[in-house]
């Protein structure tokens, strides 16, 4: 009863709209005047912006998120610089839509690009993300930033899709996912296309050795901060790894360095990637111009074994609508702006990140279309305690659960592999996750009412959507 | 192949007993005469000692173990000032031969507290631990040390039993677990012995409200360093905790505080407490001059379902061998002695508390008898690498499973609690558990040679074992 009474009557909405129209024009057009910059104040300007999209890192795959024998001292002391979530989701259990909604904003749903089945973009497919959605790079271009994409891409690898057609100024990276090439998930050799490494809209090299990819991202991204840097706007830099996904790689620098096995080598990889990343914003002295955020595309891979990576105590993993499927570490740091240590337990989701970058880089946000993300700006400057809003967990084009405060109603539930067909619940499944984040105990009988302002939240959702043409 | 290379040719063994003999001669006298005390470096001066243990708290149970939900601000920045360790073990899946094990430095069979399947001590009970043990209170109050127990004691409440029969100079709380009055781990009126709040070895309240437990505890604790650093001689406080062993209760000021709940609560009662005994310490001026070392009896009690705790991404819980059930938060601080920010991946176990806490005090330990712990002061203030050593997980006086560098071999298997009958395992399952923390990939049968090599350390340990009269 306290659930309800709690996200019913509780809490005022948070008034996002106001927040985000609420937008000065001097730091709009600050920086759209280079000449200019250095008048204006430091507070008003917006921010270089860096997002680091791991893919298939679960939740507990990290030191501060509590996994046991990976190490990754830089991410840990990122986090302790900053904020650190750990109610932190992404908008789906697998790459392309998950890719998909944190450059939209929007549920992948929306964009048609939320996969047959729950299934990804392949080497075959033709389609990718529709020309009609304005990404984050797009906006952030349109009003005057630098934009790079380095790494994975995933959102249509033909020319009509790549970075370079959606508001990027650059690309290099592998444009799906690692183990689309002449290698295996599990490492063996299989026929197939080689896999492209890209700059811009050019295949610079086929089956590029994997070991040194991490790296190689790491050196362009750092290359591109330091030519951004130099030009005097600010930039965007969205670094979504291939890694830790299968097959797994390690150069040898990192290989054999992680009590974790290979995986933890990958991992810590990263970790020294990220290290580099924020090391370069330092030197160059944009640590306080500069919002980094870390997070995940999904869950861990699980099937894969030791290969996969770890939920920590939630349970499932990529590919289904559990917990350890969609909720992934989210650390934001910006020093002196973010204050130091905190830990919040805020619902935050990838599709947040779209709205609260344009936020912070006094963008108005597109009014043509729905949009799903709302400015964190609150919980990271602020401590204030946003409104309860419904989190919608897609698999493919199907609703299987929603959350909404503490609660998580499943109507459906599908293991990420392995299962044919989902699992229906009706009554549907009840859970309360904050006290009890593994999912263990259904509570459904003791809580009709809660279910019944859930399901209300479901009938509003289904009202107003409007899917997208599917993209395959 | 590389585990048996690793541990069997890799690393030679610590010199473990030459560093234990290696005292100062000035350390080991300097306080025994306060009025020279201010003579001796601040670095040769035994430091005070604070163990805070707490009552089925599980391995995820701390934000800075990965909980989502349960916020641990103090615990967490303790753990940034100091060391984390990682894979840390207490001696016994349950509370009686764990707290045996920790006060004595040794496996509780060889001291006859292993308890009877499992079991520990009830109220019924008419042993304790045998007064030929040397505990640590002992060793440490011999050597001047002033020396206080407030919490649950559970190591028998007769008279013989008692602290003050074990080297502590004053005992303040309940001595045996907080459901074995008069109110049932489920929160429910029960009949039986109303529990007995103790000072000393005077009861002076039964059934004491147990909403303010946590708060009484921490009183007396601050008391206590109050008054002893007053004395100027070192003091030695141990701060068993009664929660959050179940029947839970929290105190007005934190009841609903959590968003974990009730567990969240209790949990967060703790960690307000550690605060709190930090606080002294620095308000004294004692932070350079104590060691504080957090940690628990046994895994989260998973039967009480949300009124239980969280091993995290380990296996099982309280009562069983899998690691959820031994392995535990540990945390070390002792501030400009211990480096800030260290994460330790190296075993330890409750036993070396009772080494370590000798070598730091300037105190050979007993040479008379077997001791199971080592002193990991090379750990907390060298970072060096310790040698390979077996750890022998016990359930009750049987020995189930050994770990032996990263590896766990299982001879036996069982829940903690709903299991009757152990499983057996013929032959043995064998886990890498720093590349599978959650004992979830049986590689047996790739790694005979691992096996030979455990099955050595066990028969040598079997060998020198002389186990102790059960005590019931």
């Amino acid at each position: 009863m306290q659930g309800v009474k709690s996200f019913v009557e509780g809490r005022s909405p948070m008034a996002v709209d106001g927040r985000r129209r609420v937008i000065s024009l001097f730091a709009a057009v600050a920086w759209l005047v280079p000449s200019h910059e250095s008048l204006a104040a430091d507070v008003a300007k917006p921010p270089n912006i860096v997002i680091i999209f791991a893919d298939d890192l679960g939740y507990g795959d990290l030191g501060c998120y509590g996994h046991p024998t990976i190490a990754t001292p830089r991410l840990d002391q990122m986090a302790h610089e900053g904020l650190r979530f750990t109610q932190f989701y992404s908008a789906a259990p697998v790459c392309t839509p998950s890719r998909a909604a944190l450059l939209t904003g929007r549920y992948p749903i929306r964009s048609g690009m939320a996969g047959n089945k729950g299934r990804v973009l392949f080497v075959h497919s033709t389609g990718g993300i529709p020309a009609s959605e304005r990404t984050l790079a797009e906006e952030l271009a349109a009003a005057g930033y630098q934009t790079a994409c380095v790494g994975k891409w995933h959102l249509g690898h033909l020319p009509p899709y790549l970075p370079t057609e959606n508001g990027f100024d650059r690309y290099f990276g592998i444009p799906y996912s690692n183990d689309m090439g002449l290698i295996s998930g599990r490492g063996k050799p299989k026929k197939g296309t080689p896999l492209p490494l890209m700059r811009d809209t050019v295949t610079i090299e086929t089956e590029p050795d994997q070991r040194f990819l991490t790296e190689r991202y790491t050196e362009e991204a750092v290359s591109f901060i330091s030519e951004a840097a130099a030009a005097g706007r600010p930039f965007f830099l969205y670094l979504p790894h291939s890694m830790p996904h299968v097959p797994l790689f390690a150069s040898k620098r990192f290989a054999g360095s992680s009590a974790r096995g290979l995986y933890g080598d990958v991992v810590e990889t990263i970790d020294w990637s990220t290290g580099k990343i924020l090391d370069t914003l330092r030197e160059k002295g944009l640590a306080k111009s500069t919002f980094v955020f870390f997070t995940s595309d999904n869950g861990p891979w699980l099937i894969y074994r030791q290969h996969g990576g770890s939920a920590g105590p939630l349970r499932g993993g990529k590919g289904s609508t559990w917990e350890g499927g969609m909720r992934e570490p989210g650390i934001a740091w910006w020093p002196s702006h973010i204050p130091v240590g905190q830990v919040s337990k805020a619902l935050g989701t990838t599709m947040d990140l779209y709205t609260t970058c344009l936020a912070m880089a006094g963008v108005e946000p597109p009014t043509d279309r729905t949009l799903d993300g709302v400015d964190l700006s609150p919980v990271l400057f602020d401590e204030d305690v946003p409104s309860i809003r419904p989190f919608f967990y897609y698999r493919g084009p199907e609703l299987f659960a929603v959350r909404y405060g503490p609660w998580k109603l499943h109507f459906k539930t599908q293991s990420g592999y392995g299962q044919r067909t989902p699992e229906l619940h009706d009554p549907p499944l009840l859970f309360h996750l904050e006290h009890d984040p593994s999912e263990q105990f259904d509570v459904a009988k003791d809580h009709p009412d809660v279910i019944a302002t859930i399901v209300e939240q479901v009938e509003r959702h289904r009202k107003e959507l409007t899917p997208g043409d599917p993209v395959y």
